[in-house]
């Protein structure tokens, strides 16, 4: 059903240009946006003034639409199922200063503003808050994680109180 | 069956750590990656040295496990179904400088050396070399891009000569 639905809205939804011929999508000048089987688009978000990455998302054609018209990121949430305002409890919302697509227009760029605010439910400014050690794996052993991000820029727990959380096992 | 291999391999590696609860998975010391129904985990992968976001792929398990292992990129490619290392075809090989997880751990982040190289098969430096204009959508209108990057790095007609555009409409 939610397929159906999507697939209706991108029906209906001429300002994306029906994905045709390989040079129109990759060297042309029209937005045809191709969105998986589930309906989605992946969406990588970085911080306008540091360049640094804040965070990876999807959106349904729903929440692309709502970005261009407002100029504040919505996303799809897989994990809730549902199309999400970014900021909208935590009230660190995205002004979106630029939004970019990739050569085979199935993957989004937004550069956006936060402020002195966070984009990690966990309450780092970054979700990639973790490094992963490169080298030669020993295959017994689990990989042990590296913290760079050490503070917080919020307590998830004031600001997201009686949420779920969004994280699945 | 492609699925049985990967969920095979997953089993198999025991460096992995399996997924149990929500506060070892955000707040843990080890890797616990989520892939994803088709065995895959996303990945953005910017530039060492400008921070420039160069592009946006998926790996499976096992690129993952060689990335890590060879610090080169190693991709799965969805749209010609095979394990991939980046540059192999071009010579345009990307030095993994380091490698980050998110909060959920189902997405990773390469920062990568490509030296004066390029990262997009269609020839630019990065993928994202079209912007989408913000503000109000008119619904009749096909919406018009604009490119940012003008100079391609390459000719792909020479470099990628008789191999398939990994391109589909």
């Amino acid at each position: 059903m939610q397929i159906a639905i999507l697939s209706f809205f991108h029906y209906f939804t001429p300002m994306f240009k029906k994905r045709e011929n390989i040079f129109e999508i990759e060297e042309g000048k029209f937005l045809s946006p191709k969105f998986d089987d589930n309906g989605l688009i992946s969406v990588t978000t970085t911080d306008c003034s540091s360049g640094e990455l804040l965070m990876h998302g999807f959106m349904n054609s729903e929440a692309l639409k709502k970005t261009i018209e407002t100029k504040e990121a919505h996303y799809w949430s897989r994990s809730r199922k549902t199309l999400w305002q970014k900021g909208k409890t935590s009230g660190f919302i995205q002004k979106v200063i630029e939004l970019r697509i990739d050569d085979d227009q199935d993957s989004l760029w937004m550069s956006v503003d936060i402020g002195n605010g966070a984009s990690c439910h966990v309450g780092y400014k970054s979700c990639f808050y973790r490094s992963i050690p490169l080298g030669p794996i020993n295959n017994s052993e689990e990989i042990e994680l590296e913290f760079k991000e050490k503070e917080k820029k919020f307590d998830p727990e004031k600001v997201y109180k009686g949420q779920p959380n969004p994280t699945k096992v």
